[in-house]
């Protein structure tokens, strides 16, 4: 389907016009083209292939059109954004534009809108709570302890996150169980929401190895030690962590656990994924279902 | 704390040197100052400008620095990046460049990393699901019914998308009740990742009149009809939906529901913001609890 070119060579096509430069174009799964630039390109040269593309691209009724630029291609993006294409997205190293060809609705799907974050509660079976003091933050200096928390990096799972920061923030050896809640904040950076999962980890190891970069002290102390802490602000949240340390342990909690699943990603190929879900109750309705048969 | 000046001037200096144009920058809550460009400018009177400006924030310990630029100022993106800035994001009108000063570690905040989808299961109490067959997709034309189905639009809450999503393909209204699960995928979108909640809705009523543009189809249908479904892939998602249809209508299966409570955004206004729990062990817990006093 897709002809895949060399994207870092211009192309040359005979048309019923005079010979035209053409950019190296990848067509997409959704009726568009993608253009991923990768060699240096004379400014001149780039704009008139560009053009040449554009309406080479509106004659075969593309929709979508992406154009990768690497940030050594800086001196590209004007040229671009002159053709009327717009921001996608970024990261470090590049910039992605797009355009819309049809009159029809735009169907470019949106960008990323949320970050996410996740806090540990690690819980002993003598009630004890695994905390720690930050070296910054809004806690910072406040002599609060708080549970170990972080920020999912890309690519990476909820649970493997869990597992990490508490690792990382006091040499902890934790197994992950659930996701016991969750919060969705909006503007939280930026326009940016963002979404912080409460879990659930068993602890493997007690003694505590501090992160001397980011922790200013971290330990295990009684859960009712923790809960009985009276915060400046942001009661919504500590409040709520509160209460599940006690459901927990007082009560027969239910949060979301992860059932590893198949699931597709954008390039078609099958990858492995978490679907998190509250197994008790499911194991239980599944049991009956069975029994019924 | 923070000297506000107009984003939209250059500020002219006194120091030891000559005079020198400085970028009129603001200083951030972590030690960092950023730039807003907002007017045209040269891009040489820019470039010196931002040179001086490096020297400045150098001399004056700053950390991260942000310059943002407007779609309309395209022609100055080249001149941060060789000023060694990196992409931090960008929206459709402007994109975000940072630097970081210091010798330390650098802290800068990363970008978004996931989408946020929802899947919306209605069903009556008389085991009729509300389903759709889409235009686009990867059923299209496959005769598979599936439920309805969206992006979170940015600063959209969960419980507030799926609502609205059920609303626009379908007409019919619901009331949002609880996240029954979620999956999180990666490199669902370039290198972004991907959350899908499964929300539980409550029809308010039951007329459909589909949305023309997206749906072929809206029907309600007996679940039992929907979990016969034989699916090509993806089994992983579905297996769980129609798991998850049957939990709810014949087991006690517990969600997380969206409690309100206040949470301070970036700008430090305090903000509503909904944490998901499952507030049926959690009432019960607290309930527990109280009887313990």
């Amino acid at each position: 389907m897709s002809n895949s070119l060399n994207p870092s060579s211009l192309t040359v096509q005979m048309g019923a016009e005079d010979q035209v430069l053409l950019l190296p174009a990848v067509n997409d799964d959704h009726g568009g083209v993608v253009v991923h630039m990768e060699e240096p390109m004379d400014s001149n040269i780039f704009a008139g292939a560009l053009k040449a593309s554009m309406s080479q691209w509106k004659k075969e009724g593309k929709k979508g059109v992406w154009i990768k630029l690497p940030i050594g291609l800086a001196n590209l993006v004007e040229i671009v954004v002159k053709e009327g294409f717009w921001y996608h997205h970024a990261e470090p190293n590049y910039i992605m534009l797009v355009y819309w060809i049809p009159e029809t609705n735009c169907t470019i799907p949106s960008n990323a809108t949320h970050r996410v974050g996740i806090g540990a509660i690690v819980l002993t079976e003598k009630r004890e709570l695994l905390v720690v003091q930050e070296k910054s933050g809004r806690f910072r200096g406040t002599g609060i302890w708080k549970i170990p928390t972080g920020v999912v990096d890309e690519g990476e799972d909820i649970c493997a996150a869990a597992v990490r920061e508490v690792k990382e923030e006091t040499g902890v050896d934790a197994e992950f169980v659930e996701v016991v809640a969750f919060r969705q904040t909006h503007k939280a950076f930026f326009e940016k929401s963002d979404l912080f999962f409460v879990c659930f980890l068993r602890p493997l190891s007690f003694e505590i190895q501090k992160q001397d970069s980011e922790i200013d002290a971290a330990q295990w102390i009684p859960v009712e030690e923790y809960t009985a802490q009276s915060l400046p602000q942001d009661t919504g949240l500590f409040k709520s962590i509160s209460d599940l340390c006690l459901a927990k342990l007082d009560k027969n909690y239910s949060g979301f656990s992860p059932i590893s699943i198949s699931s597709s990603s954008c390039d078609g190929t099958r990858t492995p994924a978490y679907m998190y879900v509250n197994t008790r109750d499911l194991h239980h309705a599944s049991h009956t279902a069975t029994n019924r048969l």
